[in-house]
């Protein structure tokens, strides 16, 4: 099998993006088909990718024989139907983060994906991230030695709107998550127990919804070593995400890459230039690699890179630093969720 | 007239790349045809992008009535020509660097495009580059003041074939080229004298073919201004490029972007990442630029933002550091042109 | 007046340095006697520094009345009846922190000092290292806005001999005391509760020992702001020591300086220079700005910049820390020490 | 011999800041006396490194059997006829740069110091800089292969008064003078040819006393490696000191060191720490360190690293550069000088 077509479901903002990507950027990919249940944002999403096929029910995609596989940008709530549907189809799966916010119904979507023998990638991109990336191999290489210390710092340019965080699942199935799933790639490990300390320094409001801006969590892996994560809803001065790993043998990070190199100094000050503002930018490339990630996965029936146990995973230290929070102790993760292995 | 159709003459290695960018990524630009006078060259590059028109003539295209523009990436010796042609079929004209070898060609080619009334921009990228354009913005601004001092760091990675360094024009024309446009733009002035230091370090060959391979230039601009271009045709760590601007009121410079942004330190050494390897991929957004303001320019009805007039001038500062080298002292450039205005 | 006649007690490493320090570098101050149980050590620092006078029993020196102050770099066991005994002989007294491993203890002194009117600093250096006073004074001039999130690392190139260690309190009172300080240094605020984290990871001796050799401690303070501290004992690639504000309008931090700005790159790599090794050397200039003000404070009858409060209180935090740890919970200071204004 | 006597003749800012150094520095010197020729400058140096012995006339302390060395310190017009005594008098003698302004009489001065077989250092204190020396360091190891290209920026914060300009010999034996030293030091090789370009952009008024305040000289060295030095009266953003070599195998650069390492961001710039203003705060350890070399090369009758011949040098480059500037062209270094073994 040479040549993967794809159908995408749901053209909101990141539907849109990997929608151009698979159009052009993702050699081996062909886009065939595009689903929203708004028409008219299927048939933009589909003018701008100069895709043919247009239409408001995923079932129909489904349906066809010549679609190899599903991307899913639709939202949470819809994941998991989809999801079950593409694997009783026999489509391979690419689906957006966070499978969905009910650990139930997350091992219901695994279980149909595994009858049914698909690939399911979940849409961690940030592994696919080179700066990230680079700090995981040379963890892997063996050339800081054994992890001791895992430090990420991960921070938004500003709050999503209100109502986006009164359905987000809060900050930590909703940001943190992708911090979860970067402590588990960086050095390969599992998380057992965690400490969640958590404020609402950013705006009152966020805390009348019931949740967090500012949070920092500890993170204890099987076999010793501590995580911390720190995150906050508004970092004034651009998206800021940083990542570090402490070894027996020496250290390795990733700095935040700057949009340009130019640096300039007067009478008063010596200037660099700002982060780029959010995750689109940040990003980038990391989507473009994890859709070619996918794409190959199904062409040479190789496991996905960050499959449905690492989808479930991130969502359980999810609700794991919920509970830590409310009780104000650390919490080991089977007291949210037995083992999945 | 919002979309531009364009024809593309030259599948090389940079033919190829500018038919990716105008294939997938410039909005507004349609690619049309793909010429090369190896058909297979053609119909390759046709199919990765694809093209469904090919030919072997550039003539072909030129008569086509729904044919706008052309990007020209044949060899140089072949620019006049089809620069001319194309200009008197009306075409809007992308043309790679150096426009020729002959400022008497160039001229004829200047008058044909000036007669036509056709736009004619030319391929030096690296004032598409985001580091560089910073500088130059900040420049601009005035920021930093009067600039005084130009400092420019251009190494290639490794030397060209010697076959190729035989016709190339010699290291002014073909990689100081770059360097000459640079200090032109960085700070809008022209250069009215250099003197051009040269030595054969890096391969004895390349001084039996009667070239140098490492070259400090000296520039003085109107108005006082002192410009050094330092060159090398290998630098071992990889392609560097950098640039400075000092001025009355402060300094600006661009650093070398590197791949990511890992550090890591052991017990032994501090490491980063290395430079990536040489110009497609330090320069990959700048092509891509480039285009976008080539189209942008045909549908705007604007000037180009590198003219006839900007890939004249660089070939008049290569001749003058060549004959700077052989006579050992500076040359004003009357010396080798009357000044194009 | 003018010149400050001080008295040192104790030569070990540390006694060593400040005596050089006030010898040298420190106007205003005279050095008169150097005192140490050990009659060889005293005259060999005494040679060193050029001063006339030395002894073994601090008391000699209360008694002149030409001494106005003594530095008190003796074993901690000592230090609580020297400043008793000082404060009693109404001289001003810098002592070496931790002042006391017992709180009972450190309130006799504190009550000392305050019933006698003389000036006490501890000897915190960290808080007069340009780089951290650098972001405390960013901070504390508003331009990053409330302070949400403090994170330190500090972590030490090699651990103690494992003797030091069973005597030194433990990781929490002898390394993290000086970012207990630091935390509470760089927002000017007090903690309020901690959570610590610890692993044996680096030595199972030091396990075997009854303590800790890498950590992570979450701190929070009065108002909300979170902090984050992570130690370890050993990191091979030199003394790690940084800070970082996080606040409503801006980040400021202070990475680690480097013995030189050097960087190299050759077809293998891309170098610069290695962290410089230990305290001695990345606080140098840290040690004589703390002694130049603690001889300014008498001088102009200033409060101490650290005064006896702060050397309580990071004892305090070491307490609760290690509270924490045993029992794998968030401790609140009023646990293990009732407050003290 | 253990401890060697020093005399310092010359109290001028540079000869107080040599003065402190040698009193309380450098292990192994005993500063004995110091002379000027004002009695008052003389004993404010005297009180401030309690040295019990002033004079007016140098030749005092040159009679003295006790002085084994003397520190150099006057005004340029000076040095010639206090080393030629000096060395008649068999004292030793560090002599600030340059050693004079016209080569027959440093000649002179040469042949005395040869004669008397006294050792001579020149106050090149930049060959003492870490930074600077580390490349240096570097590039003698073969780390990076044969040198090829050598750049130097050197800018001051701020002119000097023009009255000094006018007797100071000018940019190239003022300011550049101490770049022409480094560019010998850091690859070890001698230059045979230089073209210097010079501009007048800070002030008229130095244009106006016959100087230039901003040029660009090229380097040609023996055995073919090119050299570039840019220079300025006047960075409005400090003191700018850099280097960089680049060679067969690499390169090697040292960056200007900050004060501190802080950096800070907010909504609206990403900021460091200025530079350092001047000299004197850039380069406090170097005067340190070619004290302590300089007191070393007599105890241990070890050549002195910056010898007569390095004075010399740097003085035939400055005229070759003044030379080169007036008849604007290339000057070798034989036109101003018959070298010197």
């Amino acid at each position: 099998m040479n040549q993967v077509n794809i159908a995408l479901i749901g053209t909101g903002r990141i539907g849109r993006l990997h929608a151009r990507n698979l159009a052009y950027r993702v050699p081996g990919a062909r886009l065939l088909a595009i689903v929203d249940v708004l028409p008219d944002a299927a048939q933009a999403c589909a003018s701008e990718t100069q895709v043919g096929e247009v239409c408001s029910d995923y079932r129909a995609v489904l349906e066809r024989r010549d679609v190899d596989a599903v991307a899913i940008c639709a939202s949470t709530n819809m994941h998991a139907r989809i999801v079950q549907d593409a694997a009783a189809a026999g489509k391979h799966i690419f689906c957006e983060k966070p499978l969905d916010l009910d650990l139930g119904r997350i091992d219901a979507m695994l279980a149909a994906v595994h009858r049914a023998g698909v690939k399911l990638q979940v849409g961690f991109n940030r592994r696919f991230d080179v700066h990230f990336r680079r700090v995981r191999d040379i963890v892997a290489s063996g050339e800081i030695g054994v992890p001791h210390v895992v430090r990420i710092c991960s921070r938004d340019p500003a709050p999503p709107p209100l109502a986006y965080i009164k359905v987000s699942g809060g900050l930590f199935l909703d940001q943190t998550i992708h911090d979860f799933d970067m402590a588990r790639f960086v050095i390969g490990r599992e998380v057992r127990e965690l400490y969640a300390a958590g404020e609402v320094l950013v705006d009152p409001a966020i805390g009348e919804a019931g949740d967090v801006d500012t949070a920092v969590v500890t993170l204890r892996y099987d076999g010793g070593a501590i995580g911390c994560i720190d995150n906050s809803r508004k970092a004034v001065y651009g998206y800021d995400q940083r990542l570090e790993v402490f070894g027996s043998r020496g250290v390795a990070s990733a700095a935040n890459p700057r949009p340009d190199t130019a640096e300039w100094s007067t009478a008063d000050a010596v200037h660099s230039s700002m982060l780029g503002f959010f995750f689109i930018e940040r990003y980038t490339d990391s989507y473009i690699a994890e859709m070619r990630a996918f794409v190959e996965c199904i062409q040479q029936d190789k496991p996905p890179e960050v499959g449905g146990a690492d989808g479930r995973a991130a969502v359980v230290l999810g609700y794991a630093a919920k509970k830590s929070l409310a009780e104000n102790r650390p919490v080991r993760l089977e007291e949210v969720a037995t083992p999945k292995e």
